[in-house]
């Protein structure tokens, strides 16, 4: 095939108009034609988080992003729960840890969301500093229920923060951060956002600025005290990632055009989309359906076929990328990324390739089945 | 004007070349297509580092970088020169503070270099765990003489590690990493590289290395153990900002097409060029010629004229960009970026704005020797 197809969960597909507005020569990030820029981009993000809150942008990764939540409310031997259902929970306990804090680290299995029942247990067992959790498990394709987490936590320890790495599912799935009282919420541009990697925002309620106030953690890079002094310019501490940000503001233009439920519906139906096509094939899938993500799909190769050769042989043979497995998961499954830049039709394409790889394996599949029922959902 | 002059040191003008290889569609950055193309900015970074040590990249502005330096080789308690000729070496303080050391700010008047003997005083003082410095300070236009500093250095306190911000000095004036046994040297895309802000380098000599074995400062984003695991590969521990790493490929090949010795020289003689003509109206520059930064150069503005209004008016009636003072050097100087894709004649046609502007604004000058001076350099 002449055309690379990316079907990872990020970084996604770029649309033309996003890489269009990144090409764009540099301007002064202290000036006001910088100002600008970020006033715009800033708007639009308290649209994508439905908050007031302030919202800091940094030349980082969305791991990056995690690192500046963590460190700025947190300080050595605070209590903290990790609601941990996949790779990425485990990142939080491994930042919160790292920095000193004492991590209860709360394993679900693999394919699962975060049991509201468990969460209730652990709050009531003392009390905590925060809770951290992921809107959209990247690892599994499982979504949570933040809502209902964010309720419980609020009902048995009002005080505790809720923290939410939504670098996956922001846009890609409902996420009201006033609405849930949602004290910091991570994001990052690779994904619905549809611009490439390297920016990751967070918000910050006017708890996790008391928190901050408070916090011991040893910051510099990260210290929103220091982005504080700026932001009311629209300028950032240090020197912003100018094309990117020119980028996100492209990206945020185009879903505000879509128009959000819009959005949530696209990320929807793909998944339904996918999924159906996977059972049509005699698949099996890695999540429920109450918890199957709308930005990634982990889906279990028919017996025999191994999920790193899968992820091998689409890229060789059909020059379609798919994600593979993480840590315990290796092998044993391979994801679908549909979150941002990603149509329906890219999907049954994809899948065409993926009924024939395993046609090829000699696999025992129901041929042809899967993109039938597809088409049929379109 | 229609056309927008950016003349600050950083984020620099970016030629089209690379804006155009920029645009380039996003990849998965775990997969062969990554990996040659990090493999061919690994092998260009190490020429520009005149390097055979480990090089990793972070997707970070040029400050984090630096925090990258620091929280990777140090404990709590350590203790540091901070060798401060400007903010930048303020910075240094600032981070290593931040993290718990125990810093010796060594403080030089603004203008100056770092005095070796000062340091030659200070190192016989005690033993320290590192020395920092700035190769180029940008807030003040003065490069150091990183060589001797190094030498210095090593003969005093062999152990001692030698930790250099080149971010804004690397390609512009020499640096030989290995030659000069310098342990960690940070560097940013958005400077001699030509390519947007969005991108930190660093390199890790062995004695680095082993610092960082012993290091017990929190980390897990900047963390070289968890990059480590993924650089054989030509991966990134977590999502590289893959359009800057392509914009890095083509920066770092018109650098090599250009030769090393000729971007020295380019840089060089434009800093005269410039030097020259602030003389040539009567104007004092803020660093001697002993330690001229080849990147920017700091000009106080004739008597009565504000440094701040220059940097305003300049923008409002000319379309160019320069950049102000910095902390006590506020309204005292402005400051022209000459670094990177900047050319004789951009040179030529901003200091002829400059003149026009004192003109106007009622200055006593040498109206025209200016410009009418660097005509006969060319």
């Amino acid at each position: 095939m002449i055309k690379y197809n990316l079907m990872i969960p990020g970084p996604t597909p770029i649309p033309t108009r996003v890489l269009a507005a990144m090409n764009h020569e540099m301007i002064g990030h202290r000036g006001p034609l910088f100002s600008a820029v970020m006033k715009e981009v800033m708007t639009d993000l308290k649209w994508a988080y439905e908050t007031d809150n302030d919202i800091f942008i940094y030349p980082s990764s969305g791991t990056g992003g995690m690192e500046v939540a963590a460190v700025n409310v947190l300080s050595p031997g605070d209590k903290v729960i990790v609601l941990n259902i996949g790779n990425f929970g485990g990142r939080w306990a491994k930042i919160c840890t790292a920095y000193g804090a004492d991590v209860n680290n709360v394993k679900f299995d693999r394919g699962k969301a975060a049991d509201p029942k468990v969460l209730e247990a652990e709050l009531k067992k003392g009390l905590v500093k925060a809770v951290f959790m992921q809107q959209n498990e990247t690892s599994t394709g499982v979504i949570n229920d933040v809502e209902t987490l964010a309720k419980l936590v609020r009902k048995i320890q009002p005080d505790a923060l809720i923290m939410v790495d939504a670098v996956s599912g922001m846009m890609a799935a409902p996420l009201k951060t006033d609405v849930w009282d949602l004290d910091v919420v991570v994001s990052g541009s690779q994904k619905a956002f549809m611009v490439p990697p390297g920016v990751s925002a967070v918000s910050i309620s006017a708890r996790a600025w008391k928190a901050h106030e408070r916090s011991k953690c040893p910051k510099h890079y990260w210290d929103w005290s220091l982005m504080k002094e700026h932001a009311p310019k629209g300028h950032t501490y240090t020197t912003p990632p100018e094309s990117l940000i020119f980028g996100m503001r492209e990206g945020l233009r185009m879903l505000r055009e879509e128009g959000r439920e819009n959005v949530f519906a696209r990320h929807k139906f793909n998944r339904d989309l996918l999924r159906t096509a996977a059972r049509s094939l005699g698949l099996k899938l890695l999540a429920d359906d109450t918890c199957a993500s709308p930005a990634v799909t982990a889906i279990f190769p028919p017996e025999g076929v191994d999920g790193e050769e899968v992820r091998k042989l689409m890229r060789e043979d059909f020059s379609v990328e798919v994600a593979p497995g993480q840590s315990e998961l290796k092998s044993k499954i391979f994801r679908i990324g549909h979150l941002g830049y990603v149509d329906s039709l890219d999907l049954i394409g994809a899948w065409a390739a993926v009924e024939v790889l395993f046609k090829r394996l000699g696999a025992k599949i129901n041929f042809g089945a899967g993109v039938k029922a597809m088409m049929e959902m379109l």
